[in-house]
């Protein structure tokens, strides 16, 4: 029986939607916004900005940091909220069964055998009815919407990790939610941890 | 029920031993060497000889062949291969339900809506297990057979789909054969062929 899932998610693709339901059913704790809030807490950081940033920072985005954003022994805040986030991470893999979305969790608990690490994506046509279903529309069409969150979770967790996101050997994994169906996805993630 | 099966694999993954095992369990003609000696038919080409740069080739080879290796046409040797096997795949693909091991076909099957398409991967310290058991030692290091056999694989899937190799997002299913096993892959695939 695996402990800790992780579960990684394009945006659109109902990752989180799935990563819910696998805690409902395996009756685990579910991490995402709640990770935010005790990352806040610990650190101090308004939640806004912690949504904003520690997931979809890149390291580009360091340079625009350097005379405004660095403390005393000169790392970013992105560097303090990465070593943070990994810490408090670390720290919830240790309290109990657990599902964790997205924040690289997957890397950051490479050394636990008890981990199951899954990936959740989706063709593009399918990804755009969903944010537009789930979160209406914009000014910006969806398929802008979605490469660009991705395209900062990519860069984020290429900047941190030193892998490529969405390479099927970083995952236990790989589900196509398009194909499966979210429920479908949320079954066999079940049986798999079993 | 999903009539085509395509299993692409890491080198050592044990991909093939799972694809054949699919293959009996649903009743489906398995196409691997088999396919490999149909193209050699219809081309002429020596079996050897497809075996080596039927999934191997990469693009940089072309220009070896540059004034050796050309048709009348000035398509090289390998783009006649693959032309050759796309249209051997989708031949295939209609005469019956059957499991693809390899040769890209899950990008030459893309459009095929009863098709499941799966990646099968593992940490070099299974598969380096693996080769040593299954194919025995060598004066090359495990580590570097299976780094050049990769490496050829992901060059020549590259240059002729414009895709990453082991990408998740390139397949409906992927699965690491260390973690569940090949017994274990073998059930997952069946069941979600279903």
């Amino acid at each position: 029986m695996k402990r800790i899932i992780t579960i990684s998610r394009e945006f659109g693709s109902g990752g989180r939607t799935i990563a819910k339901q696998v805690a409902e059913n395996l009756g685990y704790a579910y991490y995402d916004k709640e990770l935010i809030e005790e990352i806040a807490m610990e650190t101090g950081f308004s939640k806004d900005y912690i949504e904003k940033r520690g997931e979809y920072a890149s390291g580009t985005n360091i340079f625009s940091y350097a005379f405004i954003g660095r403390s005393p022994n000169g790392s970013s805040i992105e560097d303090q909220l990465w070593a943070k986030q990994q810490e408090i991470i670390l720290h919830l893999a240790e309290k109990g069964n657990c599902v964790i979305v997205g924040r690289s969790a997957d890397y950051i608990l490479r050394n636990h055998t008890d981990c199951l690490n899954v990936f959740i994506h989706a063709s593009t046509e399918k990804k755009v009815k969903r944010i537009v279903e789930v979160y209406g529309e914009t000014d910006v069409a969806p398929e802008k919407r979605l490469r660009d969150k991705d395209k900062k979770r990519a860069a984020n967790y290429r900047y941190y990790t030193d892998r490529h996101w969405g390479q099927a050997k970083n995952y236990h994994l790989c589900l196509d939610s398009g194909e499966f169906g979210l429920d479908g996805c949320t079954k066999i993630i079940c049986e798999l941890a079993k």
